[in-house]
């Protein structure tokens, strides 16, 4: 193989009560990239289009996981990148994480796969880390493995792969204003009350119970955030209209995807999901924001290939 | 139906990760309890062996509920109530809520059953708050349904059975020292590090995962209390010892059962447990502390009917 054209799927890290630790990824949103082996045993990036983005190759996310990857395996060729974001970085739909996963899935075929996707998860963190500053697993995984994702846990890490209820599809609405990531963090609280954390983490238990038996009723009253959406949901304009709208739509719940603003909300089934995105364009199309909307089923698969030479 | 004996079980709650939400029921230490249609519309304790508890009705778990039951469905007959106590309360093995549990079922029989398992899960807790002073779920929920429960919800009230894998086997110590729930209440933490929280909600994800996937591994990784051990075990003697002694012979992992003294470990097939019992036994033969210990099944059916007339 010569060459290979892939797809990185778009993804919302910080499920509700999952902060930091549930993600899923979403199937008709991410990026389109393309990698072609060189001579000359080099990385370089030939092309980014749909945003700009870094072309050193040291602080792009996909270049800097494709030199780790080179530098842990070896390999008589060069690669040539070439990037079209299908949506925009700051978004927190995880951009720089499909960059990252998509490097590291589309390197790891063209070295034959020498990698398990453990191992590619932990490559494109770098790429989270380039880009963010943070080696961050939720986003990376979710579009590594597709579908909904669990880190179990970091050091050593353990990503599970949760099933996904057939009907599941999300909405989502990208507001174009910045939440820096810097001060959507610095909102956390440090400490939170043990009877709120109880409340989280049975909400997260019923969440993965529900997961595991298509149980729709569970998923919607589990997805509940008592402790990150009330710290930073004022960073994001109008968030309670739009979840407003999104639940009244019939949405199972809306939340903040990643560190904002966009908000994402799951729904049971394509005519509900419809009904949501109407009600959210609806309102938001009031504010005097302007944004950009996702309607999707739930990508099960990660990163895909598109083609290949 | 004029007479029904039952077996209500013991219940470990507060499952390493799973603090205030998660419960499991043993199948092999419980409470027998004979529940017998009278005359008078009363009702009344006509024995208690096994342990020293209270006759006045308003004040015993297993009479207050069968007053509540019937004052809700009142009914055209009294009761009259024997409590065999299979093992002590204080132990931390869930006594009063096997009590509250095995009335709320043995009544709900007496009545034909107008109650779903739910509703007798909200009669047994109000044994609990006649008991112990707080109206908690995990434990009479884990003797009522049997199996893993978790505890979704409390308002209104969501009880999640989750699956049991069939190779799960449960031993647990009790040092017969006296841990009062009012101290072990006031050592635990009112805040927790929002860094804690996220492992320990991770950790409910994946051991809830884990037994949906019947993965031991992942159950093993999961059984892991960054929050309540650390704060609780030094009013334990000697769980430092107990738990190493659990993991030396192969056990899952181990942890403070409710609120102590008694302290369970999880294991994956009899051999090992039988392995981890004898640990235990020998290193705690050297404290000089008496205890008791046993080695069970996960019981998955909740309370069971043994006799009825």
């Amino acid at each position: 193989m010569n060459e290979i054209k892939i797809f990185s799927p778009a993804t919302v890290a910080n499920i509700s009560c999952g902060f930091d630790c549930l993600g899923l990824a979403i199937n008709d949103l991410g990026d389109t990239m393309v990698f072609t082996k060189t001579d000359d045993q080099k990385v370089s990036i030939k092309e980014i289009t749909g945003a700009n983005l870094p072309y050193d190759i040291h602080k792009n996310a996909a270049s800097a996981v494709a030199l780790a990857m080179l530098q842990k395996h070896p390999a008589d060729f060069g690669l040539e990148v070439s990037i079209h974001k299908g949506f925009e970085p700051g978004s927190g739909l995880g951009s720089s994480a499909a960059s990252a996963a998509g490097a590291a899935f589309a390197v790891n075929e063209l070295l034959d796969k020498p990698f398990s996707q453990l191992e590619l998860t932990k490559f494109a963190m770098l790429g989270e880390q380039v880009a963010c500053g943070s080696p961050i697993a939720d986003n990376v995984a979710a579009a590594i493995h597709g579908g909904f994702i669990l880190v179990q846990q970091y050091d050593p890490l353990k990503i599970i792969k949760l099933p996904v209820p057939s009907e599941l599809e999300v909405v989502a609405i990208h507001p174009q204003v910045t939440v820096k990531t810097k001060d959507a963090r610095e909102v956390l609280p440090q400490n939170v009350p043990l009877a709120d954390a109880v409340i989280q983490w049975a909400n997260v238990g019923g969440l993965i119970s529900g997961l595991y038996t298509n149980d729709y009723e569970v998923i919607a009253n589990s997805l509940e955030d008592l402790i990150v959406e009330p710290a930073r949901k004022h960073l994001i304009p109008h968030f309670d209209l739009v979840k407003e709208a999104a639940i009244r739509g019939g949405a199972l719940n809306a939340g903040i995807s990643g560190s904002g603003p966009t908000i994402f909300a799951l729904c049971k089934g394509s005519e509900t999901a419809k009904n949501v995105f109407k009600n959210i364009n609806e309102v938001y199309a009031n504010t005097g924001i302007d944004f950009t909307m996702v309607h999707s089923k739930i990508n099960t698969q990660g990163v895909t290939i598109l083609e290949k030479n």
